[in-house]
């Protein structure tokens, strides 16, 4: 997708602070799930440790994201001086959005990948729903990409559509397949499992949306504006916040495997009891 | 090897986005080992660390051949602004190939070392391995490098030739020697083993096809760009998969030596028990 030519200093300023605001999250959740995961039984800390990795992952990819918007664009004096009225395209430099897909090629696997590892599950299920899930997230992204860089609309319809293949089946898997593999998991890990998989729909969900902007013939510095906060907000979602919930599910797994392990983690029992007895 | 004068745009992102990725899986790696590492039993944790090391060599390595390619080309507009049509070589910077070579003299032989150390065999048979190995794996290196920098088909070809000589005994002593001093190993860890044996050979298998690009008279632009795509996914899949497989070996070979270990890592064991008992 061609670059907008002209933003104004409000639309820059957004896209300035919410790619910013974006990086923060993803640093910040990056060293706090690193923090916490010994906080959650061995068998559970690979899908907190993976979920830390999309979240740097994702971090890298802000900082590059954000320099590279920044030095992409430069204020134009209109009016007083020092008041800046506009941003102009730099020429020869460009926006790279090469970084969301390079991005999303990483981490969509990964915390496809999370998502079964917290569940515990036999060796043989999860291996099978990995199989299943990973390469069509791969999938998923690749055939995405022709799409998002072209500006015309048919291809741009055909390479969304055949996209969307691999996303209805990745969507059949988790909320068919996996709603069976997990039936024997405690009932609170299956209301969490519940929040997760709808999480992922709604901040997925996000992504072809603003990949339909310029179908609409929304094209100019206003989609970009709304397209680059969309995916911001949605990728805090889906790696921070997501990776958080996972971050819950194993906590309350390994205080359903183990209440020794609960009543040192957590006060309540011994709080409850001394209650009772008081 | 001389460098490419002209990129188009898309050449360019290609090799761009490609570095970049590579850079982001290298330096995510690195994190997930070193926090993972503790993971095994102590015997089998140099191997880890040390492929922990292999990917933060290398990351340190895209970060500096990321650079030098992003400073090495600058945007030439050609139709309207912001438009770039193609990227120029800047005259007197150059893209710095060197940093390819210097990275793999201190990764390949560490990447055989962490081969041989997570099977954790007799001393006499490592030692015996590695001082085959480790040397010829550095001849490997420093002879192909002559044939790299040269745009001359003959001394290319020899280079190429006496550098295929260590390679085939490094392919001797990994197939046929070490298949019989791990005869001993337990049988998930020998397929594992003649998995990272075949990984090992694919990935290095692009790097000479790679080096033989000029051989076939493909010189132009797009050699330039299949071999930066070529090079950096047999980076990842030689270093980051390759680690990743040697962490599952030293879990594998962790819960071989010890079941009690096993069932604390993983909940395999007793939720077997508990739906059989259910």
């Amino acid at each position: 997708m061609a670059n907008v030519e002209m933003l104004t200093n409000g639309q820059f300023q957004a896209v300035y602070n919410v790619l910013s605001l974006a990086l923060a999250a993803m640093g910040a959740t990056t060293i706090f799930l690193l923090v916490v995961q010994a906080r959650v039984l061995p068998r559970y800390r690979v899908a907190v440790v993976v979920s830390a990795m999309v979240c740097l992952i994702a971090a890298y990819h802000y900082f590059r994201i954000f320099n590279s918007f920044s030095d992409a664009y430069v204020a134009i004096e209109a009016g007083a001086p020092g008041v800046q009225d506009s941003y102009q395209l730099v020429k020869g430099v460009g926006f790279n959005e090469g970084y969301r897909y390079v991005d999303w090629l990483l981490t969509v696997p990964l915390l496809l990948f999370e998502t079964i590892a917290v569940l515990a599950l036999p060796r043989a299920v999860r291996s099978s729903l990995l199989w299943k899930l990973i390469p069509a997230s791969a999938l998923m992204i690749i055939l995405g990409f022709p799409g998002e860089i072209t500006n015309e609309i048919a291809p741009k319809a055909v390479w969304g559509a055949l996209s969307t293949i691999p996303f209805i089946y990745i969507l059949y898997v988790l909320f068919v397949e996996l709603s069976r593999a997990a039936k024997s998991q405690p009932n609170q890990v299956g209301k969490e499992l519940a929040g997760l998989r709808w999480l992922l729909l709604a901040t997925w969900g996000v992504y072809p949306i603003s990949y339909m902007f310029p179908m609409f013939g929304l094209d100019g510095a206003d989609s970009f504006v709304y397209r680059q906060i969309g995916y911001s907000v949605a990728d805090v979602l889906a790696k921070c916040l997501f990776g958080l919930l996972i971050y819950k599910i194993a906590r309350i797994k390994s205080f359903d495997d183990d209440p020794a392990f609960e009543a040192q983690e957590t006060k309540d029992i011994p709080v409850k009891k001394a209650d009772a007895s008081a």
